[in-house]
């Protein structure tokens, strides 16, 4: 792509050779010469102007000048954003479009035109594959699934029957849409459970992303639903009936359970734990690790919550504090059942007898 | 089914048209006129006389009529559990008997009667599947893997060789049985880690049902055994040598490492943690995210444990309190190494350079 | 083997018939005539002595003798490492060479000799096979990866293009390696994320085990690199651009964020979380549960650090016996937000509405 045209859908000031032929993005160690790259600071760009890049996208922030080094420069408000963007732009279609002649797909599927399925994926009776959308090696589409436009179904991701998406959502390997939530009625006599049942649906609106080997079940008696722009990592586990609102994302190994309601833009940290029906406001922040305790409710846009159970971040880290120098404290009065060294091993690591 | 057939199998007591015909259960809000609801008290009997709904199951604690609105009435001592028995006893076996054209099955694998394997599955040899068994597309059973009757295997499960499972064990996508598991010992002259021997089984009772991608290693040397009637959520890992006993429930991101045992009826909530060898008694209760110690014992049926090491919750409750009061109190002196605000991010958001 | 043999190889000191036939390892339990077993104390000699195993693998601290039970006897100085590794060589290579005619490989892929490839396994172009490795049924194998020599990969394990193993690197089922890392950056204004290019690539270097549906990220820009000799549990999660280096193992359910470096030796307990860019040093342990903050550095081989925010050992039991205490003290003044009783319910059990 030319750098002009680069810049205009970046809508970022360009100094330097329109003409330049910009073939991907680089970090500043890695870059060739049709390579752009970014810079934040200063220090950085001095850097990037001494790398082979071809052209720079810089902080409108900092005075900026490629002075006599012959590249060109990219002046952004938000440059790592027009990186990420520029990225999104010169990124070519990986993959071609195409049926796989191994893939099993029911003779009722409607497809959609450019769509791709690769070896070995089986498409049951009754889905809808949007155009440009691309299925995986081994994929599992169950009956009456919909998939959107343009949607990325990474190799043997499994999406339960009638689970819907809408477009461009992209599903890391190994993820599970849609599969039985986990509630079950205890019997009190027998003590045996019985499952209540798990017939609902998963939705997952425009513009999601899905990390590796995450689950999401489907709703109970109704619907489980994942809105647009929410981005999730990998080993997530999302129950059902939950409502996950607009742009929130949601790091690694976080663990919502059934019915909770997470507010649009709300950040949660990674191992995060939410009890079932806890509602976690607009724009409230979950600090890694933190868990929240079942039909909570937290609030506050930007307010960071931390710890288990979480609590406000000043509280927890007064806490934190006066707990450091409590144990500074030497005692006199032994406690009652303290635990031992011994016992302090990191799991998993020994063998049995 | 005619109404008067469910209210015998339930031991309900109807109120009603013992011939009105019922195919499913629902939601109030999504019910239409074949479909059974339930409610639990007077509020949401008042909802459900108003829906669509054919007929609802009633607590026999609440003083239910119908009045005027044609609805029929199952008055049942615990209605919960008598909707989940009607949803099971209502649902239609989905899955047809046949063996796909491209499941790969080994000659002398034992094929029960009205088995059904999907498309590009594989079966290896000395296998043993039991009557009414489906296994999902892509399953993968090992050498000599052992399937009760009507067992469902879910799309893209491996079971690795010599796993046995009983009767109607239900196995989510994506998990993992049989695996090896994480014991290795280190040589202190190199620091290197050999593996301990992984070489014994897993051994998988009747009526377990196993969440999506969760993961559960076979034994050391002996083996790993889920006992009857255990339910397992989502991304749960089970270590070598464990034994969980019949009636326990586990929920989602739990990680129980080798040789603990977890005795009969246990309620473990989810993402807690399970020290080797530790052994939680029969009926005790884990809230979510607690933690026990390697080798630890908990005892008391009913007895709620919390906290990380988990103690009893009254005394976890007490701490949490004293810790909130001390967190309120100005202090002159400051702590030594406290956490900055600015290391309090939630994981995983930021990218690297 | 012969006794003899295995004696050499494992430089441990023979008393008995050095003819035996020993064909595996078992436990005490579980022994038959040609297993060898192992003995850490006297009290395991004991039942070792009385079972029906062939010959016994013991301390040179203890003063063995196998008495007139006509069983043979090894001495060790670390009779566990000598019977791990005696497993290993009695190990049949329990995998055929071949590939399986419905393996879909791609034309120009470098096959090395005695290769294995299961039913519906697919490799994808410019991949490079090394000797003697094995690919399990269902596995995708990405463009342009490279396996060294004898490496096992398991049914469903997924590759993604461009990640490179080295020699003897065992993967466990379902596990993602290569997957693109959690990595955005938002528009302030319109709330919306953006992915931060994730382009880089994953390598693991020889002997690396790794467990059942584990996920490994590539790097964003540059790598992600797990060094030699590292061994991973099933169910962990590493970020995009993470180093850990030699010998370092980690238990189950851990996650480690972006831009994170393990040293050497490093032992990392199940369920720990790390924060992006922290910094573990050389040979230091981590107790199961810990947090580590973002940016965080950890120092001192042998130092136990516990908690979260982790602490050193010493520090976090102090604290936690300061708080029991605290805990035993009546209080007159009520907290303020004090959890509820009925708040501490283990997760995910309830059923929605």
């Amino acid at each position: 792509m030319r750098l002009v045209q680069l810049a205009e859908l970046l809508k970022a000031e360009l100094h330097g050779d329109p003409e330049l032929d910009i073939t991907g993005v680089a970090s500043i160690k890695t870059a060739r010469s049709s390579d752009l790259v970014f810079a934040e600071d200063a220090a950085v760009l001095r850097d990037a102007l001494s790398s082979p890049a071809g052209a720079i996208i810089v902080s409108s922030k900092i005075n900026a000048s490629a002075g006599d080094t012959g590249k060109a420069v990219l002046v952004a408000v938000n440059p790592k954003l027009a990186f990420a963007r520029a990225a999104k732009l010169l990124r070519s279609t990986e993959v071609e479009a195409g049926i796989h002649p191994t893939a099993q797909i029911a003779p009722d599927v409607v497809r959609g035109r450019h769509i791709a399925v690769a070896a070995y994926a089986v498409i049951e009776a009754g889905a809808h594959i949007g155009d440009e959308s691309t299925i995986g090696s081994g994929a599992v589409i169950g009956h009456g699934v919909k998939l959107g436009r343009a949607c990325r179904i990474y190799p043997r991701v499994v999406i339960y029957p009638g689970t819907e998406l809408g477009d461009r959502v992209v599903v890391h390997a190994g993820a599970v849409l849609g599969s039985d939530g986990f509630g079950y009625v205890r019997d009190n006599e027998s003590g045996e459970y019985t499952q209540f049942p798990q017939q609902g649906r998963l939705i997952i609106e425009d513009d999601v992303e899905i990390g590796a080997n995450t689950t999401i079940d489907r709703g109970a008696l109704e619907e489980t639903r994942i809105a647009r722009g929410v981005k999730i990592d990998n080993l997530v586990h999302v129950g059902h009936n939950v409502r996950v609102e607009r742009n929130v994302v949601i790091a690694a190994q976080t663990g919502i359970s059934g019915s909770c309601v997470i507010g649009a833009g709300a950040v949660v940290g990674g191992q995060v734990g939410i009890g079932d029906h806890a509602e976690i406001g607009e724009g409230v922040i979950l600090g890694s690790g933190s868990g929240v305790l079942t039909h909570k409710k937290l609030k506050g846009a930007g307010i960071v919550h931390w710890g288990r159970p979480a609590r406000p971040l000043h509280q927890y880290l007064k806490e934190l504090a006066a707990l450091a120098r409590l144990g500074e404290v030497k005692q006199d009065r032994p406690r009652k059942d303290p635990p031992k060294k011994a016992e302090m091993k990191p799991r998993h690591l020994s063998t049995s007898k």
